[in-house]
């Protein structure tokens, strides 16, 4: 099977269960870890809910030591997850889901996203019906989805900066507010552009509903491996987005000769500083996330929900 | 090798020319078409100017019967264009080189664009530098690339039409100016959204630079395997362009409540009617085009000159 | 008072009503008419409810004829309404708006709109409330708001076609599918731009939230004097929209070397022919439409309903 | 005459010059200054050539103090230059004229600018002809244009800050990279939206070719009194940009229950910051910009040049 089949297929779980194999254990998925939207009481309550009825089931459950207010002893640090963890559920929006995937994917750990009430992208299991889709899902039930993340370096003369994990984007943006940044693009070693923009987004298909959206990018099916390259607010208006593929690095080169600082952020959560002159190079992670989704899963459903189709205007 | 990279690898034709076969024939081409842009004395032109240059050089030579005022005895059909041509060069724009490109893909023979004056996205041979460029690609120093065809079936309950081949994009439209038309898009079995638009464009990434462009579609890299589905005006804002991936078929049904026809065209150049009802289904063809570009080839070179990048509001 | 304000004021029909001279008469309104959607017997149905109601009033009532089985003695063409009502109520949706305003705007009769149980952006009673809500209108509670419209004809050598008056849009399309055309534009005496497009649009304030919001344009709040002038999936990436003054008429003159006619459209509603050579010219009507809405009418209440500002991708 | 037409008229100066009164003076515009890109060679070597011609012609020439190298004789104040000139020559780029005009508006002093070999959209005397411009502007043959400016204050619970000219645009922008800020946007006393985006632009008909073209809005034609209110990279995709009317101010509300502060910014040159709860109020400033341009000028000439219509993807 070639790389790009592999990445982007969707398995549906119950296919690849053995039956024989599921008797005389609770599951596929024997521990389980759970994160939460930080300092988030609602978040901190459905996790409670939860672990109560998976340890009922037989699961042994860790709890992310950041979530608020739950007893020391069941609590554990992230890499403690990553280490011991078969699924990791999340209780929150996709923020937190992008939080706990940059710290658990290159561990090969999956995780099902839990909402708090409103859909996410990513965090599709609704708190109302959530044990009995947890119970299907731990029962086999199930559709795993794999998506790829982006890894960026900053190259400096000495030292840089890097890798940082993005699962959506990784974004150069001016400072200043207003002031233009002048940069160039690169892909592997195919000049693309040089560019005037308030910033650039370099997103995966994950995060091409995100800020990508707003920027004026198109939608990208999680099943194709490519990138869309987007500026914002370019100063030529014929600087539109670009789809390329991932089997080389992206570079943004912010131009050396002017004096302003410019700002390189990792899915809207990570930041870090890039000086005229430097270099940020993006290539596709080693690791990739492995999300589970309910039965009946479609990217689509979840899209049409989300940006209300066929509902405006009308 | 997998399929996706066999498509989309830009092969550099010198690296694969044996030095020693290469004594003793004129080249790897042996027999060369030609084919112009129809009723245009400068196209017709330029070709026999080619003529005489490659017969000179010692190849045998087809020109294609639609040329204008060419010697009876040097033309043949398109048909034995492609049984019997090594190499096929288009003498005119992109529009040429899309007519050409549907003929000859099915036989797999490559295509070689000479432009009129202005550079297309696929015609990039300058007439002025026209016989050393060819000299050269004909000497085995050359960039191959592939592009990949879309192959459309309008599905009827008796009969249907098609398959009918598409380089650059299949297009639904309205037919009466003005009047919205209502259908559903379908990506293999999951349905992607009911739309009410003025159209809705699939587009290759070679098509990506044409009308989708215009209609506010992504540039697609022809190094990836994607289709760009652009909705055309459509009556729901967030009703935005979508990348898919080609191992699946794409549908468009265009509602069977309505009482008008719609139309769809491939390549902007050939028209089927659509009927309320009915479906046009669009697949990967199995073919696909081989382009000949002169060394140095760079598609983004191309799209800055093409799109006028860094000159805008400057 | 300026011409722009006048046109472009609402007036608080409440402060205009003395009290006095309202004695005795049932309202500043005498003799009412009612237009509804064609070949639709829900709109019927509200129109008959509404009959009933308004002569219960007191009210002298004369019914479009085209409206879906009414008793006969009550109906009368729409130049008959024109003349004798001192108010036209439309039952339908914003279509049905535009096709009774276009008709009695000359006239200077002012329109409110009921509409079918989903918002319109002029049709903004809800039949629900529809009886209390008339009721507080005829009273002398509510907003009258003043629309502005264009007056399009088209020049030839010979004859011509118009004067079409438009209270949406009037707009230049290709008739076959995809085939671009190629036009001209001027302001009054300056000459715009040469466009390569599927077709051009010229929009009032009210049409700015149809078509031309489909086609890229903004929203023209309706209290300023001002057209946009919107291309329709322009070849060009920088033909963007533009806003101008209507104090000098538009031209799109159709290329004339071109073989392809194309259509003129008003509202979407009128269709008439453009051949080569030929010219539109778009000017300020004359006239100018009366739409009256209940108090606390606001139009960026109906936007944000219309739009679903606020919660996409909630 | 209107307020509306008075602001908007262009007038042919040629026009307005009574031959006889003409006699015995060098010109209507006696004392003339000139202002240049700040710490520009090349700009201050125009400046020098500029003052040794109009010198010659008899006129008085005060020079701005910032200019660079200049004779400290010769130069003054922009308070001086506001006070005693009649016509102030600008040599540089668009950005040049937009600090100048903000400064020399309120005393109503006209403004023509001179650009450094590449067009702007303001300085549009090319420097090669400048000698034989200037003397034709100053013999009386010349366009008059007016444009308006924006005043600006933040609105705070104690003090406040402003009124700030602009005379493209006043922007709100978030100030850490990515983090989208929320506000609400009214009209006069009516709410328009509650948005959560990177920012919005409030732009001048002269600031929309500017940063607001970049962010999606619509070119607004000089000669309409309307602002485009552009929100930049919104979260909700119908979050379009909205044209209204100057007569009333439009106020920017940042949320205050948020924790960051963002940027209120004009023209990209002046900046002030916004704390959650304050409001930004944008009115219609009292005064307005005389722009002098060479006879022939045109709007649309400009744009179609600035904008390379008809020239991309040809």
């Amino acid at each position: 099977m070639s790389a790009r089949l592999r990445r982007t297929r969707i398995d549906v779980g119950a296919q690849h269960i053995n039956p024989e194999k599921h008797e005389g254990i609770m599951s596929q998925f024997g521990t389980l870890g759970i994160i939460g939207k930080q300092d988030d009481p609602a978040a901190a309550q459905t996790a409670a809910l939860l672990v109560a009825h998976l340890r009922q089931r037989g699961h042994s459950v860790l709890l992310d030591d950041e979530l608020h207010g739950m007893a020391a002893d069941a609590t554990a640090p992230r890499r403690e997850l990553a280490e011991r963890c078969n699924l990791v559920i999340v209780v929150g929006g996709d923020g937190t889901l992008l939080n706990a995937g940059r710290d658990l994917a290159p561990a090969g750990v999956p995780l099902l996203g839990v909402n708090q009430g409103r859909l996410g992208f990513m965090v599709d299991v609704n708190p109302l019906q959530m044990t009995e889709t947890v119970d299907s899902i731990l029962d086999g039930d199930y559709v795993r989805e794999t998506r790829s993340l982006l890894s960026a370096r900053i190259l400096r003369d000495e030292g840089g900066a890097g890798p940082f994990l993005a699962l959506n984007d990784v974004v150069l943006r001016n400072q200043a507010a207003i002031r233009m940044i002048e940069f160039e693009t690169w892909h592997g070693e195919e000049f693309i552009s040089l560019h005037r923009a308030d910033g650039f987004i370099v997103s995966t298909p994950t995060g091409s509903t995100a800020y990508a959206l707003s920027g004026g990018g198109p939608v990208l099916h999680p099943g194709i491996e490519a990138w869309a390259l987007v500026p914002i607010c370019p100063h030529t208006l014929s600087d539109r987005p670009i789809v390329v593929s991932t089997d080389r690095p992206v570079r943004l080169a912010l131009s050396g000769g002017g004096t302003h600082d410019a700002t390189c952020t990792m899915d809207g959560q990570v930041n870090a500083t890039v000086r005229p002159g430097e270099i940020i190079e993006i290539s596709r992670a080693d690791c990739s996330l492995q999300l589970i989704h309910p039965r009946g899963y479609s990217y689509f459903n979840i899209l049409r929900s989300k940006l209300h189709w066929g509902r405006e205007r009308s």
